[in-house]
């Protein structure tokens, strides 16, 4: 019987441990515990190897609070490669402009919200006013845009460098981070463009990233991916690996509540990955089941430490 | 206790139930069913009404089997604007190339798959080779396509004008039924593309699209919805409206298994895109908690009969 | 490629199916369809075979609507043994004693609710009124119960012969078809059987049940389970057969939304069961992911059709 | 606009943090994040309070690593009252009696594993041997009780007597905290009395319990309650509190996965147990949805840390 090695350590818990001695315990776990622990040994491999690092993005990350760990993760060089989705993009622009989310509840009279011209996002209260800040400065960029034609990544470097460092856009066009963003249109992003090409040219080729991004991905030594969510940032990040010659991703972590048996690519198990050749046979890979909020935090404060400790 | 007016009917199931009167039945009942016969109620008006009629298309549907049911909502109209992901337009282009998706099992090898050249979809089979096919029948569209200046949705006109009837995108070329689908390049439609373009031009507008449909938006009289699951078309055709003066949509519908608790816009539920302005606050709307490939056939077969009927 | 034999058919939807001939289509598709279809396969050979019949009611079924769906079950001889929860037995007494569940909302308030004297589960009403008939009425049963030592089978049979036959329990009492509920102290009945027994004698054994449930085991030649949710009734059955000679079960149907990956027995799938040999290593076993108050009926109809016609 | 007071503040995350400082850090933002901060406000005021501290915990905890937790829980008098599966007990039994529970993998052959005789719990493995030496010592245990009258709680404080205090439940029996198990027969201690009352005798009561119980509740000045998993631990702790004049519980948190629209108890909102009166008007309230075996650690960790800080 020698699947019968490692036997379950039961967690020993006290007060004032670090994150990082928390996870420890959880390695000797099982469950959702368990993966997480694993999750963090991937990613700190990963980090450490000669990786490309990709990152896939999804969900209302920025509202949800994640805005500054996704900005920390891109300034230190942990993130290569950033695909997102317009909204991520949108909430992140909102902040930098100085709007705020807010803490509401998920219980509440939407009607009466929509009176007071508060959107909702679960517990997150957005007041509409906010977009009318949004909508003024991005068509404030997008006239200072030169109108050649341009990919989606383009765009978003050059409205990159036009806000401040202290956000997610900023901080990657600083530290020369594309952002990919294949649904840019399925965002207010997109409705302001629609406002702006009324009376303006502006040219992005839906289909010219394809080149950049390939090229990253056959230029690549290995390869790991971060994925927070599925959509199309998930999608978009492993379908690459299916056209290089060198096999799929190395490394490969999921944060998801998404299942797998309604057949949905967001809750496709990494297994599921590696008959396609999105994830390769030999790569270390692992899905943790649950809220992204609470374990995202979790693996960036202990790889961190980790990688310090060195 | 004004509440207390509908008592649960205990449902009465019989054998040689028409599925209509299998959803009546459900209609006396709670949970996952009532809610399935409210969304038919709510499907029927809308067909009925003089409404635009939205269809989000997301999640696996062609591979799943349901190819059939949206072609021939398209061919009788009963489906005025389609938004879908690249995903499903690419396994139906396999389907009308000649390929097939097969039922295998949702616990396999999936290495000794990849080995095969078989990818995995949950519980369905797809020889890699039938991606063969389809790169060279897309490559030889490419081509034939003029490389004028296009959106996507132009594209996939093009695409369908020249794929037979028996497919979404060719009946919808055949009836004028636009489809949208802002990701396109998160497929293999622009990974063909990317071949494509490496030596020929081909500008496909990435927001190109908003134009045409906001126009749709503000013509509309009424509008209703119905998403099969969330992802990028629900959240592009729920966008659309915020900035319409006519308000929210009148009918909104939603048969997914997704969850609101962590935020995401495919788990959001119709009550927070009131809040938004999405969803009128007249409007009818339910969402539905099951797997769509048992709650769309249902759904189909019963207001088809309805309509028949009168 | 021997796994690829079976193409995915395309569903092809009408008005005026019968129940039967839509699941015909969803045996042609994959997903959760392809799993209904798959199990109504399933569940008409078990009904036809030679099998020990084993039903595991959880969840709040009855409020839901499905009473008469188990009522006729049991009454046609598609059950010998049922295994349920307190709360459905207790709701069945609230109908058969001349109360009714109420559909409502399931976005409530619910401290104005409480205030009105109105429960809720999920969108189903119940008054707290319908509870002191209830009361009232169990009382006057254990009063004329004699307070002999006996097993919670029996107490339930003592029950289901002094109420009408249009329930759940009674008409079990009346098929002699044994309802066992382990956990029948978490429950409404518990909480009577407290007020009873502070000034009356009834002694109910906790584990006399095992031997007839046993003997039940023991004595069947093949055995099959329908498993609606999770819970104390799927692991009171299943836990049985490992004790058994003759192995697991032959036939084993769940229909859940509960999941695998927090290590539940609710959630754990089949596969699983075969490695405890509480499933048999050939068993032709199936989960429907899928709310059960929509499959249920469906699988129901369609299998007392199959039934009839030969 | 009131609701708009408390800005998302975007976590900090960093090297060598506690998980104080993570929670503190969860605090400012939102989804499962902000909810797991508010939980342990509420336990931390729970614990702090005059309260009964009730504990339910379902799932597989002790499988999972979860077991030492609970124990210390019970050492530090955090849990005064237990409620919990026949599973978690059995699991317990097995470890205190020299058994483990072994890492495995949630992808497996069970085939295979039912011949190496290797149960299965998700991605944990057990080997059947290890119910073989549990048996014998609960055969024993059996064997030395005194067979008069009793209820659950008494039988479970006698096993508990006669195990090491390195275990839940003799940790229990020393600290005078009452374990309740109402569904006991459904487990492997069922299946061992059943054995034993084929040649002795046993009286166990089923409804004994609810005396000890209500008691507690009746003398309760306030009450808290913290629900791993739903199940029978959870309905049991809170319909005592129907009964009672007081009132609902002051404090209840419950770390789950299950969803409320299939209707079951398990995922039930406490905003649903408001209606019944079970949660308090008042009451402090929270469910955070995300693997317990991620966010019990983290609530444990925190709380005893904030505790110690007094």
């Amino acid at each position: 019987m020698s699947e019968l090695r490692r036997p379950v350590k039961q967690m020993d818990i006290k007060a004032k441990m670090t994150v990082d001695e928390l996870v420890k315990e959880m390695g000797g776990a099982a469950f959702g515990a368990g993966r997480l622990a694993e999750a963090l040994d991937v990613y700190e491999a990963m980090l450490r190897d000669d990786t490309t690092k990709f990152f896939g993005l999804a969900g209302a990350m920025v509202p949800a609070g994640m805005r500054k760990i996704i900005m920390g993760l891109i300034e230190d060089g942990y993130i290569d490669v950033l695909v997102t989705t317009g909204a991520n993009l949108v909430h992140d622009l909102i902040e930098v402009w100085g709007g705020h989310h807010y803490r509401g509840t998920s219980v509440a009279d939407d009607i009466e919200l929509h009176r007071q011209q508060i959107n909702r996002i679960f517990d997150v209260f957005l007041p509409e006013g906010h977009f009318s800040t949004f909508e003024k400065k991005l068509l404030d960029v997008f006239a200072a845009i030169d109108a050649k034609d341009m990919s989606i990544r383009e765009l978003l470097t050059q409205i990159g460098r036009r806000v401040g460092a202290d956000s997610i856009i900023g901080a990657a066009a600083r530290k020369n981070v594309p952002i990919f963003c294949p649904a840019i249109a399925d965002s207010a992003i997109g409705l302001q463009a629609w406002l702006h090409t009324q009376t303006h040219k502006l040219n992005v080729d839906t289909f010219k990233d394809m080149h950049e991004f390939m090229d990253i991905c056959y230029n690549a030594n290995r390869t790991g991916a971060l994925f927070v969510g599925g959509g199309v940032p998930k999608n978009f990040i492993l379908q690459s690996m299916i056209v290089t010659p060198k096999g799929g991703f190395d490394y490969a972590i999921q944060l998801t509540i998404d299942r797998p048996e309604t057949g949905g690519l967001s809750g496709a198990t990494l297994d599921e990955a590696k008959s396609w050749g999105k994830v390769g046979e030999e790569a270390r890979a692992v899905t943790v089941y649950a809220d992204a909020t609470i374990t995202l935090p979790i693996l960036v404060a202990t790889v961190r430490e980790r990688l310090e400790r060195k």
